[in-house]
């Protein structure tokens, strides 16, 4: 579908190679996707084609974009009364209320909130908390964490140290924090995958033994997505968390769920470690906590990690100025009363299942290996046949930097493209798409994949 | 002044103290500060009393709070049209349009913009496109620092690396970056700093001896910011910036401004390099980009410090989810617009010399030792007597953490009393003050400085 261009679309072209740095990019990108409009579950570029926004946004866009009149008439009522305080010694109504909220939707009822900015700072916030913590309670030493192989947690220099993509470290220097790297969740790559049981506790006892070779009163956090994003949407098997925490509470060691894309609605809870049925010492949001309507993250924190502060009556010495900008926390408050309203997370759970099964379907292509992941949020891994080889350097840069884009943006679809681990294809649709959209989805990756397919010889 | 208390002042109070974590603060405050209303320079708390906040929210609020009308049109423009998109790899017109306006006030024609959500992020940023630089250009070994003592660049664990106030870095791990320390320009406890050329001249000569002795082809950076806030408003003498520009030309170094409090109109111009003559190879900027209606910062690098990646194709290994979010680009855009449409900058050249004028005056008072600052940023350093001889730890706790603070706010007056230097008391008003405004505040800090000292026993 095609709607009327942009007038601007050359200048825009032009202005944007002349005066932006791009973000995880090259920065000279010809026929630069430059998005103008945005409706429902779709985007529009500057030549008027409509892409289906099968990422929301990188994970952000819960609601898809046609929420923007009642986001405005919540922005409208906040910037009119109080348009902006910081959160340093002084509060908000704003935040105050979206804390409350956080705090009764969260995984136990004793949580505490620190806004932040987006997810790299909830990452640094925590960690910091985390090391406050440990001083006030005279445990200085455990300054080490745990953390999991290709895992993306930021890319802050402080959030970077628990993040595992190595490409993305190298140049920037010993990193803070020293983390030892344990396994992810990746079963389709494990030899005991198919064995659940055995697959996690063999995976639980290299947390443990990663915990004792740091020095178990030297490990201060263990940090892990509930579903892993980087390398492709890998989910726990099952006890995998309840032993997290059994580990985490037998060494002393502070829990963390990075739940950045998690949270919020994405597999279809507030918070996916409840699903898990553990609660964190901390957790980590920012995208979909706003719906992607206002900019914003938090690092929530429980009672028993904020206690020791209250105690000893320290200053946390961390601050983000716009750090519950009430702005970001009005939208957050309109964004969660939307989702709770029209009954989004229910719309998730409905059509997870059968969102599945189509994706399944995509296996039958010989350049899926696999198809994983929960809620709203999948990955397929590409392969080069039924022995799951692996495409070499040149054949992922042809595959996914080359061919994929151009296809996909040629079918109208926005899904990611990513080899941080083996070569995948993501989607994370918006959290209000229905059954015909999923169909859609599904209709326009079994088309790109078959012609994938066919491009690397298959 | 007072109006209508808030009727929900108690459960908030309550609220606040169960489910915030706050930013730079002791955890459980009583009577806690809750701001509910804005208007003009003024704010209103849950009590129904007023401040005039004369530190405009931590130096973000340029414009005070009366454009939220003018905002939440801007606001609902964007938000209707296009809620949001990444600056991953793609574009939108909000960020196009920003970058080309930020390029146009910056001090050089060649500029380019990587958008970030505040102030930490912003230089972290600006750090990792200076290593990404010097890797791109084979000159990987560059990855020391320049930075001064006890300024502030961030929380964050890479930012916090270029911050010299210790006791914000005690416990939190060796930094990631390895910098520097050298003197700032505190001439006021400085023996040579009634001389301007002299004190240049020596700040200088320390730069470039530490840059020879950190192994001149092995530093990368030299980061200042134009005034110095912690600490208390250090303006830097004449040819001090220009004297930087040529050191790091010298040597190859990169030169960084960190504009986030003096960028965007502080002291009266967009960016206060300009006024130092000077075009910083890279700035960060923030809190006042938007005058704070909504959360935004921002990194400025010039086109020799991108083009290396351009050439080599190099992907900027380096993003955030919420840099450049449409809405906080629409509302700085506005903020920018209204800056010149209202004449905001001319308000600030015209009222700073008054202003000061009306400031020296607090130097006839025992307590005030000095008087420093630029613009509508202003210092007063806090003594014990005409030898300026400073106030010992437990003096400093009672006056800067006791006394102060609850004068201040019976006072009706917002400031920020500070020692992460020696002891101060600092304002920044909002840039449209008039000089009624400016009279009360000076007023308001004449009473409280006077009482101050009497209750100091001077």
């Amino acid at each position: 579908m095609t709607v009327a261009p942009n007038p601007q679309h050359d200048r825009l072209q032009q202005s944007a190679k002349d005066n932006l740095i791009l973000h995880f990019s090259k920065q000279e990108i010809d026929d630069l996707l430059v998005i103008d409009r945005a409706e429902g579950p779709y985007v529009f570029d500057t030549k008027g084609r409509r892409y289906i926004d099968a990422l929301s946004s990188l994970f952000c866009s819960q609601l898809g974009y046609s929420y923007g009149q009642e986001m405005a008439e919540a922005a409208t009522q906040q910037l009119t009364t109080m348009a902006f305080n910081t959160s340093w010694g002084t509060a908000h109504p704003a935040t105050i209320d979206l804390a409350e909220k956080m705090s009764e939707l969260a995984p136990a009822d004793d949580y505490r909130v620190f806004f932040t900015g987006g997810g790299s700072e909830s990452v640094e916030s925590a960690w910091k908390m985390v090391r406050e913590h440990f001083i006030a309670i005279g445990q200085p030493q455990r300054t080490k964490a745990i953390a999991r192989d290709r895992a993306y947690h930021g890319v802050t220099l402080g959030a970077l140290s628990f993040t595992g993509v190595q490409p993305f470290k190298e140049g920037f220097g010993t990193p803070p924090v020293e983390v030892t790297k344990v396994s992810n969740t990746n079963r389709f790559r494990a030899d005991d995958g198919h064995d659940e049981a055995a697959f996690c506790a063999r995976l639980l006892a290299e947390v443990e033994e990663a915990i004792v070779a740091a020095g178990a009163d030297e490990v201060a956090l263990i940090i892990a997505e509930p579903v892993q994003n980087a390398g492709g949407c890998f989910t726990a098997p099952a006890g995998y968390w309840t032993g997290l925490r059994a580990i985490a509470d037998k060494y002393g060691v502070l829990l963390m769920a990075d739940e950045v894309i998690t949270g919020f609605g994405r597999i279809g809870e507030w918070f996916a470690s409840s699903r898990e049925g553990v609660a964190p010492d901390l957790i980590s949001v920012a995208k979909g906590l706003t719906s992607a309507y206002a900019p914003m993250g938090a690092m929530l924190a429980r009672e028993h990690v904020v206690a020791p502060l209250v105690a000893h009556r320290k200053v946390f010495r961390h601050g983000i100025t716009f750090g519950g900008h009430p702005l970001s926390a009005a939208l957050a408050s309109k964004s969660i009363e939307i989702i709770e309203r029209d009954q989004v997370l229910e719309n998730v759970r409905a059509q997870a299942d059968p969102l599945q099964a189509r994706l399944q379907h995509l296996l039958d292509l010989p350049i899926v290996g696999d198809v994983r992941g929960a809620g709203f949020f999948w990955a397929m891994e590409l392969v080069k046949d039924d022995e799951a080889t692996r495409f070499d350097q040149a054949e992922r840069d042809d595959l996914l930097r080359g061919f994929l884009p151009r296809r996909l943006r040629e079918a109208g679809l926005i899904a990611r493209c990513d080899d941080r681990g083996d070569a995948v294809l993501q989607i994370a649709p918006p959290l209000i798409s229905d059954a015909a959209l999923l169909d859609d989805i599904v209709a326009g990756l079994t088309d790109v994949l078959r012609d994938a397919g066919k491009h690397m010889g298959l």
